[in-house]
């Protein structure tokens, strides 16, 4: 019995590596806002492409939990994982829409601190990225989280800064709400990646 | 002993059922908003006391719970069905109160996506008392939570879609402000109903 | 080896009490916001220090708990409760750097109703401090957490409030924005001492 369970249980560390995978495509995708041509439409159609391929990754991964009796780790942990990586790509997935919804693609170009913000994903997601290929064995995984809560705490910064300017007159009320939820959405990403790196902390420190 | 434990259990169920019945009734209050000549402070008071009545189940739910040895599923899952069930029921109130406090009934009407996420909760809602019933028999179930979140993808549709109405300059800053309040609210509602159903799935798996 | 685990133990209550008492220092540090000549930068300054302090303490618990194999109660509750009275401390520095971060000095007083909020807060912090000397006798905890949750009720009025004042047009639409990131981190500091009091209680039911 033994032969057919294992098998399965490296099966879920193969989700986490192309969840992980989808967000650096994710990021990558949200890096060509800062092109001067961006073709905005084309940015949330492909976000939205990627997101529901990672849908797509999460329920096979959720039936998978289902369907397993041996584990590499306890449920609940691996269950919180696959949705803290699903709730980054979300949040990924709402920038682009929000800013071609409202069609932000008037304004000469975004503000600088949305640059760093995404930034920051892009960093993170690499960070993530690295550190699910080393789930498996888990080691040198306390680099990756130490790595990503010091890019959150940038993201905050940088999230703060934004605000600032985006109240400093510079911009209509209505420009102001609507960058606004977009920043929200860019926050949330990076604390979203910040979770996903806390939940591989917890199971680390449980498998040591 | 056992006899005396197990009608204990039972009363969980009946707490949740009762729970469920004050979220049909706050949804069928909130759908008094598309009614032309709609009475915002008598929706606002009902809401109030349907939300009252819902804390005073939750509470004897959590006494029950504290003073009960054998529970019919995980203490953690029963306090978590409890309070997210209450949570459902306090963001319903909001919308309701907020619509009052705010002064919106000198709008013409409502924008036409908040009532689509009102149907949201009303659909949610039917789903939810319909799974309260099915609980302790734990069968069909599934069906419930993939319902509740393919409503709740809708209710993000409504809400995206109202967003993108409010800051589109048909109304002023203030009063996209007052409304982005009272659409927040619907949203939190739509997606405390997911809440609700996911604990449900995971006290299912377990189960199974 | 009993002899060496107790005294580790027994650390955590240490731990905790040294994290409401910088929630204490932190609340009082806001209440100077009421002075007509509050010095905006000093108040920010000081709970920026306040909050490091606190994250130092934070990280201190996180490592002992990570090297302990005895802990008072579960691993699982001893790490939420830290990250919760982390959190407290989190949105209240928040709410002194946003205020000097936006030049909100230049109104001529602070609304009411934010007074109202930060009275909560000290109220709250008062509460949490005993509570937390209390924590391993695990004697009398019940009024607190009933206290902290009136105190939390009280702070959902203050919040509904202050937003009907900033939304009524007393003040021009960004400055509404301002005013309104700062009432929101005010109101999270209110709910996040409520989380914390939420998990002393299911720490203490788990006891008794």
């Amino acid at each position: 019995m033994r032969f057919n369970l294992r098998p399965r249980a490296d099966e879920f560390y193969d989700f986490f590596k192309e969840a992980a995978d989808n967000l650096v495509k994710g990021a990558a995708i949200l890096s060509e806002l800062s092109l001067p041509d961006a073709d905005h439409q084309s940015i949330s159609d492909r976000l939205v492409d990627t997101e529901h391929a990672n849908d797509d990754v999460t329920h096979r991964m959720l039936r998978t939990l289902n369907s397993t009796f041996v584990t590499p780790f306890d449920r609940e942990d691996i269950y919180q994982l696959g949705s803290q990586l699903d709730d980054v790509m979300d949040h990924m997935e709402a920038v682009g829409n929000l800013i071609y919804l409202y069609g932000l693609s008037k304004l000469p170009s975004l503000p600088r601190e949305m640059h760093e913000l995404i930034e920051v994903l892009i960093a993170s997601a690499d960070q993530t990225l690295q550190a699910m290929s080393r789930l498996k064995s888990m080691r040198d995984l306390e680099p990756y989280w130490i790595e990503v809560n010091r890019l959150e705490n940038e993201g905050d910064r940088a999230y703060r800064m934004l605000l600032v300017r985006l109240f400093s007159g510079e911009y209509d009320a209505l420009t102001v709400m609507k960058l606004k939820e977009v920043a929200d959405e860019l926050e949330a990403a990076a604390d979203a990646f910040e979770h996903v790196a806390n939940t591989v902390e917890t199971i680390a420190v449980k498998e040591s």
